[in-house]
């Protein structure tokens, strides 16, 4: 199954000039989107983790299935504001303007180990946050799965030494 | 297992007299979070359905898991501009304030049966607007699964006629 024939390609969204990659048809169709979680599953089979964290808001869809595939838990990483109990920030720059995300201080114990899931590396800017806020933690980030890479923003550079890996590249 | 344990409450969050109903704590442990999934697997075995539904941003974390083990497609169901292809629009009210959710012009197909998938059924209000865009395109909701339900905010009287079901209940 080629996956990228399942990624609608948006022109202008969310600004002029960007080609946005819509994976709402991939998530649609139930096998490919069971195909898409089991390929992460593969990816997987050889690392030993406790615990899968992701990114607001994608970052859910893509995390909690391989999370329960996987029987992991799940930590959600979120904007400010939406965690209710207490929080670590951090600030980060995106594609287009700056965000911040927060976790929980007790999502994760000093030493888990924890892939980080997302639907997109672009810049690796919400990637290398998320995984600030891990190991401000204590946590380990033993790996990194995404969907989607946007290659020619070489987000890659800004995760060196983590292992990276995607399933579509464009 | 009682899941009800498994949720932490937060007191005056996001506002002075609220008790916050926490599920982070049961999506971090692997083994409650797999058992909860699989509830819901068991509550839908005998449905017909050909989507899961979820409106941003808690019923991704409860949606995908289902879509994915039940090998159905998912429809992010989401904030004003955040969905890059055309969109309809719902507003409605919410337990504090109010707000708006569009979901893809071309997300369901009419006649295809949905299940809608969230974390809470509090006053009704999110799910109800789901159901209203679902059924705009011509979609049948065939049932509603929500992790919590405060029953106190009667949230079901609003739903009457849907078939809904809730794993814990306060």
């Amino acid at each position: 199954m080629n996956l990228k024939d399942k990624i609608r390609v948006i022109m202008d969204f969310p600004e002029k000039g960007i080609r946005y990659k819509d994976i709402t048809t991939l998530l649609k169709d139930g096998d490919v989107f069971k195909y898409t979680i089991n390929k992460f599953v593969k990816e997987l089979e050889d690392k030993d983790f406790d615990l899968i964290a992701g990114p607001e808001s994608r970052g859910f869809i893509i995390g909690t299935p391989i999370a329960y595939a996987t029987s992991k838990g799940f930590i959600p990483v979120r904007k400010p504001g939406k965690l209710p109990a207490e929080t670590i920030q951090n600030k980060y720059d995106l594609e287009y303007g700056s965000d911040s995300l927060e976790i929980h201080k007790d999502a994760i114990k000093p030493g888990q180990k924890v892939i980080i899931a997302d639907d997109l590396l672009a810049t690796g800017g919400t990637l290398l946050s998320t995984i600030k806020l891990i190991e401000k933690l204590g946590g380990e980030v033993v790996g990194i799965v995404c969907l989607i890479e946007l290659t020619y923003l070489q987000g890659r550079d800004l995760l060196k030494g983590y292992d990276v890996k995607t399933l579509i590249q464009y």
